[in-house]
């Protein structure tokens, strides 16, 4: 379990599984598997207990330093949520593709330095070869529940 | 043909395939198959004829049930894609990642709602395994022709 | 090397690779390559030389055929990247999905065809079976940079 190591050599707690207030429904599931794909949802920063951590825009609630905090807390958030589903964080072999989607103002451009927060994180725990991923960052009108970001990923996993 | 059974039961027909606007060129295809895996290109909510049905904004235009019932839309105008693509909805053995665009304003925060529509159609249809999926749902400041909402999908199919 | 020739008989040369504003970490591949698939970034207009060729909104400091015109430019600066991972751009064997996200004004609803100068330049080159491709076209609050478009796609590759 070299992941879940190097999350304690760096003093990181995963959070509890994502806990979405009680009158919004959810009828689909954080991570999807099937054969070596695993397809994450849309995550955002979440408390230690699993409950959104963060409502509003960046550039308007949140510093870009801020947004880069809640992009790390978004990767925390998903990787608690593939460790519930393939039982070892090892399973993941490759970073394939990311995606993030921030709630921000017309005029934030620094989308790139804000998702760097998810991407720093997963290439520290997984190094430049199975961690690299491609990428993409956007602001849009809104996410749900208002939180600040969500991150989507596509990962490759052993079977 | 189960899936087109369950349709029957269910009170619920197929459009037409999509009818873009005279205007309009669509240098892409609605549904793109390779090997075991179906993109589905983002589809909207569409008349029975196929044509354009909605025009506005959710939060604007449209409250929210009424964006559920978009998405419960473009569901039916993806599924009618499929079929037409696949001759035989049942060929879709797992639906994998669907992801909502919706036409929102700047402080509508509950796509995840709206996108229900969507989900809920398509575990309805092809129950709790096949139909389950990883999903993202944001607002955007607009998508193709001004419509309420597109929704995009991967799915896994028998080639 | 089919593809190449085209671009020569088109008279179209790729930009040099992607080089990012000098204050901006890229912590993430342009192109990730995993067995049979290539993933690619959300690439924007390039100058010839690779740095970011236009800032601002599509609706706002650019024209829908500006807009075209920096679709192309996106997939010029992807086929560069493209080449310069795969050595050989004939190595692309089917374009999968491309999702094109604008930066644009609210009321702005044409983004079909802006992102129509990516999909007809990939068409004309690879033809209409490796080119053809699943699509979505968005209109975002904020793209990196402040950029008018980027544009990120998945494809077939042979390994």
């Amino acid at each position: 379990m070299r992941i879940e190591d190097k999350l304690k050599e760096m003093g990181l707690t995963l959070p509890q599984a994502v806990v979405p207030p009680a009158n919004v429904k959810v009828p689909f599931t954080w991570v999807r598997i099937r054969g070596n794909r695993a397809y994450l949802s849309g995550h955002g920063p979440t408390n230690p207990d699993g409950s959104v951590a963060l409502i509003g825009k960046i550039g308007r609630e949140y510093s870009v330093d801020e947004g880069y905090q809640a992009a790390r807390s978004a990767a925390l958030a998903m990787l608690s949520s593939l460790k519930r589903t393939l039982g070892d964080l090892d399973r993941v072999t490759a970073w394939l593709v990311v995606r993030g989607m921030i709630n921000a103002t017309p005029d934030f451009t620094q989308t790139t330095t804000v998702i760097n927060g998810f991407s720093d994180l997963i290439l520290e725990l997984y190094g430049p070869e199975a961690g690299l991923h491609a990428r993409s960052a956007i602001g849009v009108t809104t996410v749900p529940l208002g939180m600040p970001l969500v991150i989507e990923a596509e990962v490759e996993i052993t079977p």
